[in-house]
């Protein structure tokens, strides 16, 4: 078992992945704070080479063990986003990536990880488990395992974003109250959580999730960590259907204070219109789970200094028609 | 008639207006990279406020007259965007903006500049002079009329660009062969040209500009201005619709040494999926049309060190579902 990482893993992170990233802006959007009656600004990760932040901690945890990776190979098991990020950082360092995909994951993630040279090892959502077969391939071939959230180094790359919004927080002299994030197994907001919690004390998390798939409002209402049911209606927010949160990532998180909501479909879909129109970025149904919650969500955000992850944008043209038409 | 920014001008713009605009990203995407053959960035112009770089210009116009602003007004005549920017500048400081807008403006940006509180009054492309129409309100009223293009403070409002370019490179460590960048008047073009011809002389200005539209291309070749005919055919390319380029934007591009090429609609159609699929930002067609001229277009760019303009988002949603199917 990995552990936590430090603050300092972060900076070191940061500087590791720097030349292999995109400098994500902070949207600000005049209709968005109207909207919200907040000053809000939103991180645009989906702006990251292959469209989300997972390409963060992939390059982080890769680049840290590169001789490694080059020589044995690279395994990853991820719903998509985390895979093309998996995918691009090995093909960038010439290390073979096999990528461990549920069989109903969106076409385009999965064409963006064969396009970029990874293998793709199919598996059942409902009846198998990745992380057996993860650790079955690992066994073999001696290859490096990068699990898609629960690691220090890949909690410590997409903790990146922490710097970033404290760094930007200082540029324009305020304080975030929240930041709003879109979770899964929460490598994201946990990483985000733990820069601050050094940067920013006062900043809290908030966490959107898709309605019924809660297993973080779950775990932090409980305390501890409670694992989703099996069999749950399926959701479009494809990118958050891990069936539980982290062992590292829930405490930072409950130590944070975060909150999180549950966020319907439908009100993806409107946020993704809201972007397409106001913000001109575009998200995927899960990377606009926080945007979502932050408009239609009933929580009182007025006069908050607020920044909104959007996280990922790999979506099909048709379900992004019937978002924005 | 007003004259052409110095290079001080722009410096004094960008600090004037950051507080006002977004700090645009350099996108880099290796699949862009792999398909032009070149080190290539994209600056996300279409992620300003009411996404279009025009509201820079605006901005600087109107500040470094504001209280004249607030007290008589300001008129703007616009294809769309620079409609958008103005009358969101003029929101923020309390002033009344008039918006001369052809018949046929995309219906997204009328509406946005009337959300903003902007009176729009339409004129007719074919048959009517925009500029004499704001001349003759402007001598009733007394408003500041903020040309499009053709000032010196909108010139050096889009300069700012140009700063952030330098800026940027210097970081990168790298030198830009290329800036490409839709063009219709020339105000973006001429007043990055202005910028990078004292940060970055050996940098070359491409301009993209729609077929049949090329008031730029015959200007320069003939190496003094020549207007567009009338009547000739509409094109998807909306923002960059300008019969002729400016006096003032003119000399700049030609001492600069910028060549500039007609591109098909079709190709920036092409483009905008290209974005939505790789980019993962929304750009409308006259925002594409520098993308498409590097990719599709018939310009040795291999091995070069590029910087593409995405300069525009603001697309009716079936056109862009035209375009990404």
């Amino acid at each position: 078992m990995s552990h936590a990482p430090t603050f300092q893993d972060i900076i070191d992170a940061k500087s590791r992945i720097t030349p292999f990233i995109n400098q994500t802006p902070f949207l600000s959007c005049p209709p968005l704070n109207d909207l919200i009656g907040a000053n809000v600004f939103v991180k645009a990760e989906c702006l990251q080479p292959r469209g989300a932040f997972k390409i963060r901690g992939a390059t982080n945890a890769i680049l840290k063990r590169k001789d490694e990776a080059i020589a044995k190979g690279v395994i990853a098991f991820s719903s998509g986003n985390h895979a093309q990020g998996v995918a691009l950082a090995c093909k960038r360092i010439g290390a073979k990536a096999t990528i461990i995909v549920p069989h109903d994951a969106p076409t385009i993630k999965l064409e963006n990880a064969k396009q970029d040279g990874a293998q793709i090892i199919f598996y059942n959502r409902q009846t198998e488990s990745r992380e057996e077969i993860g650790a079955d391939l690992q066994a073999k071939t001696g290859a490096i395992l990068v699990p898609p959230y629960d690691h220090e180094d890949v909690i410590a790359g997409q903790g990146a974003i922490g710097l970033e919004i404290a760094g930007f927080a200082n540029q324009k002299e305020i304080e975030f109250d929240y930041v709003i994030t879109p979770a899964s197994g929460g490598g994201l907001a946990s990483g985000i959580a733990l820069a601050l919690e050094k940067l920013s004390p006062k900043t809290k998390m908030l966490i959107a999730e898709p309605l019924h798939h809660e297993r973080l409002k779950n775990s932090l209402e409980n305390g501890a960590r409670i694992e989703n049911a099996k069999g749950l209606p399926l959701s479009i927010q494809d990118a958050l259907m891990s069936p539980t949160c982290g062992e590292l990532t829930f405490p930072i998180l409950y130590r944070n204070g975060a909150k999180a909501f549950g966020v319907k479909d439908d009100d993806c879909l409107k946020a993704i219109k809201f972007a397409f129109e106001n913000l001109q970025i575009i998200i995927e149904p899960g990377g606009a789970a926080a945007l979502a919650l932050a408009i239609f969500g009933e929580i009182d955000l007025k006069g908050k200094n607020i920044c909104i992850i959007a996280s990922g944008g790999n979506i099909d043209a048709d379900l992004f028609y019937k978002a924005i038409k």
